[in-house]
C-alpha cells in the first residue's frame, strides 16, 4: 500500500467470477491510520470490468442483486466486444467505477444498513483501488 | 435540522410506495442560509431503499421511470432476500444513494431542466438525508 | 469556453441520435491549462437527455451498450412523457449526469483501459458541460 499524502492505493484479490467484496471496514481503517476527521473519500476502482456499490450486506440481496444483473445483462455471445466480457464492462458502467462519500467523525458517513462494496464482474482478478482523502 | 459547521441534516417524509420527492428547492435554502456560494455539496441518503436522481421534473416521466424500473425489477417473491423489499433494494443501488454537485453563484448547479430529487422505493417512511457543504 | 477561476464550460456538438464521445483528452488538457496537478475534477452535463460514463473505448462495447440499454429501455410510444424522448431521459438517469473524478499528477485518475465519455441519448445535439476544478 502506497501512502503519499492524500492518496492510498490497495489492491483486493477477487475470488469468483461475480462477487461483491466489503471494503467499509478497510476505508475506515485507512481513515483511521489517516487521522482524519472530516472531509470526502473519493474512492475509485482503476478497472472497466468492476464497480462500487453501496448497500447493505446482506447475502440473500447480494445473490438477488449478481441475478438481476445477470439477467437484464446476460453473457451473450452476440456482444460485439471481442473479449467476451461484453457483459461484464456493461454492468460496471451501470454501476459506477468511483464512489464520493463524506467523511464524518472519522468514518464514512452510512447509515445503519449501508455498506460500501467492490463489485467483481469478470473475476477472479487483482483489483487496484485508490482512495483520495480530502480534509474539510 | 442539525446545522453543525458543514453539516446540514433534514428528514423528507415520503407518502407513497414509489415516488419521487423534489429537493432542489430546499437544497437551495439550506445553501443560501449557509452563505455558501462557490464549492461542492455532498448530499447522502442514509438508507438502502432510496436513492437520489436528477432529471427532469414532469409528471409523465416520473410516472414512465418508475414504471420502467418495476418492469426491469419487479416485486418478485423469488428472491432471496427475506424483507420482501429485495427489488426496493437493487432499485436503490442502481441509482446510487449519494450526489455530489457543484455550487455556484449560491446555488446547485444544474441545467434549465434538472431537477434533485429523493427516490423512495418502499415508503412511506421518514427518510433521512446528510448534506456537506466544501467551500472552494 | 469561460475559464472563471475553477470553472471551465465546454460544450460537445453530437452527430447521432444516441452515441459516446469520448472526453478523457479534452479535460486533460484543461487540466494541463488551468496548471492543477492534484485535486478533484467535478463535471456536469447540464442535460436531461445526455450523461457521463467511464469505461473503455472500444467500438464493440460501445455498440454492445448502446444497443443493451435500447433493449431494456425501448423507445416505447406508450410512455407518458409527451416529446417522445422519455427513452433518452430514462437512460440518462440511470447512468448520471455528473462525475467525480480524483485529478493526480495532473491528469485524471483512470486505469489503463478507463475513458470518460459523454453520453448522447437523444442527438444531434450542442451539448453544455462545465468543470469544475478543486485543487487538494
Amino acid at each position: 500500500m502506497a501512502a503519499d499524502g492524500a492518496w492510498r492505493e490497495f489492491s483486493i484479490r477477487t475470488r469468483q467470477r461475480s462477487e461483491l467484496v466489503e471494503l467499509t471496514d478497510q476505508v475506515n481503517h485507512l481513515l483511521a491510520d489517516a487521522g482524519i476527521r472530516q472531509g470526502v473519500c473519493q474512492l475509485s476502482v482503476l478497472h472497466t470490468t468492476a464497480a462500487l456499490l453501496v448497500n447493505e450486506a446482506e447475502p440473500g440481496l447480494i445473490e438477488d442483486l449478481l441475478r438481476t444483473l445477470d439477467r437484464l445483462i446476460p453473457a451473450d455471445p452476440a456482444y460485439a466486444h471481442p473479449d467476451g466480457n461484453g457483459h461484464a464492462h456493461m454492468k460496471a458502467a451501470l454501476l459506477g467505477s468511483s464512489k464520493t462519500l463524506s467523511i464524518r467523525d472519522g468514518r464514512l458517513l452510512l447509515g445503519t444498513w449501508q455498506s460500501l462494496f467492490l463489485v467483481e464482474f469478470d473475476g477472479p482478478r487483482e483489483r487496484q483501488l485508490v482512495l483520495q482523502l480530502l480534509s474539510a
